[in-house]
């Protein structure tokens, strides 16, 4: 399996880099004195998350490759959380119609926040979300952007490493979210290039920690979706495919579990102490830092994402 | 009266860009259409507000210009809030020792945080603090430093008004949060000489608004320290200097009041929209762009600071 390399990385950069914020490494005083703490917020990112790198790669690189008489002028995806908006806003940047299926139970909300960023949604019943994306692709001659199998994707998310490799040439352990696993195969790929004294480590939640137990066997495995769908953590509840597992395999050192509570815990954490809003997703790299498990040195974690309900981060702030 | 030039800010920069953050410039997509919103999160920076600009230019102006018999050893400042931190954190970086007085009534946990950061603190009766913070510089040879009423200091805050002028050049607003004044003078300062077409608005909260009213009458007026301690938003209780009140008669083109109600608000837009943590004072900004009173065009407005208490925080996130 052909994997991305850092040059595939560099290429996104360059092709992303008017649309999405080159986020800062804020250093975080409050860390451990063994263990200096980063904070890579992408919570700052347009639409509130990482997802808007790869969304601007793969659908930079889908244009760059069309011509006059085919241009592209549709793409499709299948998502209920980041990647949705992340994909409308980057389709209505580069002028392309965007059609985004989710499913009928997607909260109200974040359907109206993907239709204001100018898309179309294409409701579905549960568990038929990429066979009607894959007709409404059919239909509309759109491309199809997944939120993490495709080799433009992880090479867009790996630019959050080069950053950090340009910022912080000395760091030695990076902790990122792992959900389907285009963010730590993408930023792993980087480091890994970068910094090889660095450590890398996935983090997952407790309730959804499938990639842990498959890299521990050496294959990916099948956790039930209504095991994973425990975790109050609603990006991570994804599985990597074949492509990321690979990536993971190659670039990982290790992984951290952590439980409901030390999630909860990270996100009233990085409010108080970092003045940033994680949502609970965006806050398991916190969490693994505090188990203290990590070697010594310059600690990298990567903030995913900021966007959490307010009633939910209410009752976070309120335990 | 002489005041505080692009040059002297050009040099603040180069002297405070290995100690401060460089903080991005975020589009604020959730803004007016006739007036694109970008928010300059100053509550990134270390101990989290603009402080350190001031102080870091400051202190560090004071050092260049000691020399090796007479060097500084000591500096110290009056404040129970950012200045504080902001005081002790510069002066650790530089190896120097810090006193700072603070009041009788000052929290614990800001007191204690002062002393995390090194800082000798100073505990004096209320109304005390300058005399008290004058002796002791008298006792210690430190130097004095204050925080606002210096051009360092002016030069230091108007840093972040150099960097809007390098992201955006297009700017045509920006919303500053006035108390002493010394970040509105600083960063207007920059702005006027950079970008000349762009409008300066000082904002204030309606119950401490003595420099709206004083820019009005052409002369500094003192309002009752009771009166002022009113608003919610803390750090906006101070009042301008001549210094500094002689800058924003230069360079400020108007002045907004905002009402502890719409301030409330603009926090947790902050939070909600922005995944950013305000302090109500550093959320006034938002309130003043809110109104819809400034003319068409790109709007910066300056988010100073996020240091607020978590059980007030929990409040204004209920209401």
């Amino acid at each position: 399996m052909k994997l991305v390399t850092i040059d595939d990385v560099r290429a996104a950069a360059e092709r992303i880099r008017p649309n999405v914020v080159r986020t800062p490494l804020l250093a975080a005083r409050w860390g451990d004195r063994e263990r200096p703490l980063w904070i890579k917020p992408e919570n700052l990112q347009p639409i509130g998350a990482f997802k808007v790198r790869g969304a601007f790669n793969a659908i930079g690189a889908v244009r760059e490759n069309s011509d006059g008489r085919d241009a592209v002028t549709d793409v499709v995806a299948y998502s209920s959380g980041n990647h949705a908006q992340a994909v409308a806003y980057a389709a209505a940047a580069f002028g392309l119609r965007a059609h985004i299926v989710m499913p009928e139970e997607t909260p109200e909300v974040k359907v109206a926040a993907t239709r204001g960023l100018g898309a179309r949604v294409v409701l579905c019943a549960a568990g038929q979300r990429e066979a009607v994306a894959e007709q409404t692709a059919h239909d509309t001659g759109g491309v199809m952007i997944p939120p993490f199998d495709h080799p433009d994707v992880i090479a867009g998310q790996g630019t959050a490493g080069l950053e950090i490799a340009e910022d912080l040439p000395s760091v030695r352990n990076v902790l990122i979210p792992v959900s389907g696993g285009g963010l730590a195969s993408g930023i792993g790929t980087a480091i890994r290039a970068l910094c090889p004294a660095a450590k890398i480590f996935g983090v997952e939640p407790e309730l959804a920690a499938d990639t842990a137990e498959g890299l521990r066997l050496g294959h990916r495995v099948d956790w039930p979706v209504g095991d994973r769908n425990r975790t109050i953590a609603d990006g991570l509840r994804s599985q990597p495919s074949e492509l990321t597992f690979a990536h993971l395999q190659q670039v990982l050192d290790g992984m951290i579990t952590v439980s409901e509570a030390e999630i909860r815990s990270a996100v009233r954490e990085l409010v108080h102490r970092a003045h940033l809003v994680a949502e609970p997703s965006g806050a398991v790299a916190l969490a693994a830092y505090r188990q203290g498990v990590t070697p010594p040195g310059d600690t990298v974690l990567i903030l995913s994402g900021g966007n959490v309900e307010p009633q939910m981060l209410r009752q976070i702030l309120a335990d």
